[in-house]
């Protein structure tokens, strides 16, 4: 156990100088495609090295062809964070290797899972007695809340959604063999519920924080009609989610409490590692009626039930340790102050797009993200982006709004600050300017 | 940053201790249902705690509801090991949060993904060339490689897997709206070719250790079928298939070189922690056409493709890190070693079980795992179980075969000694005896 002492405190040290020295490093990695690759040996070594050696190569190979998400100015797609309590958490977890197949293999990660879901689900103010688990990704979430409609209509093989739902829900669609009815959106990116046509639908999907906007559907019309059809309402709030353990936000989740599924994202906007996706259910009997599945040799005395009857993995690992050790470190108001910063963040960086001649904000802001473009051309917008991308100051993203290319800034690392996004406004009139 | 490095030095060292102590701890979690639960609080936090306070509970309260996968006398399921340079890969890799949506956005996360699995392929002598990828669990490996089968023969509707496939076949079939057609084994636990019947069938599924009893499919049988009638052949070798770095083992590959996709789980006989599935595959366009949206958000002007379009998640955490970190501290000859230690102590344990009055081998023994009963009712011998694993000592679990209870002790913990596996069976005779 010396060297694993040993070989720890080197890990560890090198942690705490990677996430100090962070925000000196590119963020978006500048190295070509192929790169890495050439640089590593095309075949495993023989014999065992020492540890250090990896370690010497992760600063050496590895870090030059990383792109920084821990990085205050990561500004693409959604900003995530990995808290300190919750990368300490991954390595006992990775320690402990708890593998929760069944109850009795793991009653600490089986009930502690179900612990931390009924935590969330009062911070965001979900309803009483929902089922939660926790997934990798929204993708798979998703998958799994649509596995559970469909075993309850298996006549019905529509699923409906916006046309700004996320790519994921038309990949969970075609996995299960489903069919994907995109419905329109009006002016602010949120569907239109009188194009909503639920004929043959097993399922609805409604987004509370779209990916390209961050737009808020219309949840309790759709929740009325999915009553109304006896329609499964599934509701992606995989980034906005989060946000609701705010009470001045909550309007965002109304008609929520009537959905049958809801997947937020704890890996995005709750300071969690990727991965931990949350998953709740009122009606978990589906899910098990479509994942549930006991063998013999998975049969126990006790025949408590184990979550992989919930979804499709049956191998689990210990995910909610790191969601667990966040929740108690930064406790509900370390969490609301998070997203109130961010949030005034975004708000700020709006006014001064919206307050400077040359630029306009492309969509209504929800919560972090800022939709915004220089007038002029699609060209001209996407050379800027690329120019400020390249300069490894800061990152952004992109996506296409009726047809126009659109800049995206979405605030939601930890540790970006006012001067980080003065910063990324200045290169961005810098940059445009020289166009 | 001086919290980070305080609390990490704490959290090391319990995870050092953690180690230390584990063949000290009661294997199996002697907790009632519901026990771990009762002793936490019912709600979150409202103000922050100081990480100690969360290490404090991991001792007191978590780690008595946990059954310990690290402890050398675990013997069930498939027995797992969490290794050290794993361990502290998954501090670096939560550290770091590389989120790999893109190859842009973790450059060293997708091409080092690649890489690994070019060199686990090279160890396990697999067919240069084929593309390989990291799932979660081989339940979603599997459903990954049959969604890339129904893509090529959308009008088959039909699976077919022994009777002995892992239960996530059955998951992964009824997930994509298929149909599973179980095919009879012979006496040693293998498909029967003679009774294969690939009547509008899109894939079959070989074993190559399954799971109740480690048997091996005939996998050239069934690939020469699988060729002849343009059936997608799935491997299924999510334990066994580490075993092929050893190259006297490889007479259970024989066929594979054939197959279009296999899984390996590093996560089970790889000194990897949950969860690190391995899915190679010959036809990756496949995979692609089954999972490849690509979004105008995540369009990039590298073009580079993302390991996302090749599965269902579209977020992926830095999973190639432990496994390049096992590889590299173990070598080709570590891995060997370990392998051949373990099937060594199975060899041993199944000779004692063999020449023992009153108990009986009930399959034959393949790699490092050894089903056997004690002559006589099957309720004695749950009852055997109950109690050996009652005891703390050491965790063993069943199966059924031609409908008799079976016991199974299944070797994969890097701590196992030739000590460890003499403690289980002297308890078990001693049991034996008083029941």
């Amino acid at each position: 156990m010396t060297g694993f002492r040993d070989d720890g405190r080197e890990a560890l040290e090198w942690a705490a100088r990677y996430l100090e020295r962070v925000d000196e490093l590119p963020v978006l990695s500048q190295v070509d495609p192929g790169e890495l690759r050439s640089r590593l040996p095309a075949s495993p070594p023989d014999e065992a090295e020492p540890f250090s050696a990896v370690l010497r190569d992760v600063e050496e190979i590895l870090l030059p062809a990383m792109t920084h998400w821990q990085s205050p100015r990561y500004f693409g797609y959604f900003a995530i964070s990995s808290s300190e309590p919750a990368i300490l958490a991954e390595l006992l977890a990775a320690a402990l290797n708890q593998n929760a197949i069944l109850w009795r293999t793991s009653p600490a990660s089986t009930e502690l899972e179900g612990v931390v879901l009924d935590w969330v689900a009062e911070l965001l103010a979900l309803p009483v007695g929902w089922h939660g688990h926790i997934e990798d990704t929204a993708s798979t979430s998703t998958l799994v809340a649509l596995a559970g409609a469909r075993e309850l209509a298996p006549e019905r093989r529509v699923v409906v959604a916006s046309e700004h739902a996320h790519s994921s829900v038309e990949k969970a669609v075609k996995t299960l063999g489903l069919e994907l009815r995109r419905t329109p959106v009006d002016d602010a990116f949120r569907l239109r519920p009188d194009a909503l046509d639920l004929t043959g639908a097993c399922a609805v999907v409604a987004t509370v924080g779209t990916t390209s906007t961050a737009s808020v559907d219309p949840v309790p019309a759709m929740a009325d009609a999915c009553v109304r059809d006896g329609v499964w309402l599934h509701v992606d709030a995989a980034y906005a989610g989060s946000a609701m353990v705010c009470p001045e936000l909550r309007w965002a989740f109304e008609g929520v409490d009537r959905a049958d599924s809801l997947v937020v994202n704890a890996h995005k906007w709750m300071l969690v590692p990727v991965d931990c996706s949350l998953l709740w259910s009122r009606r978990p009997e589906a899910l098990r009626a479509a994942f549930g599945l006991v063998p013999e040799y998975l049969r126990t005395a006790e025949a408590t039930e184990g979550i992989g009857e919930y979804g499709l993995a049956l191998g689990r690992r210990f995910r909610s340790l790191k969601l667990w050790a966040v929740l108690r470190c930064y406790g509900r108001t370390g969490l609301q102050r998070l997203i109130r910063e961010h949030i005034r963040l975004a708000e700020l960086f709006e006014s001064w797009v919206r307050d400077e001649a040359g630029w306009e904000i492309s969509a209504p802001r929800h919560f972090s993200l800022v939709c915004f473009r220089r007038e002029g051309s699609d060209e001209a917008n996407e050379e800027l982006l690329e120019r400020v991308n390249a300069s490894g100051e800061i990152f952004l993203s992109h996506t296409k709004l009726d047809g126009r290319y659109v800049l995206r800034l979405a605030i939601g690392q930890e540790r970006t600050t006012e001067d980080d996004v003065r910063v990324a406004w200045d290169l961005l009139r810098r940059d445009a300017a020289g166009l």
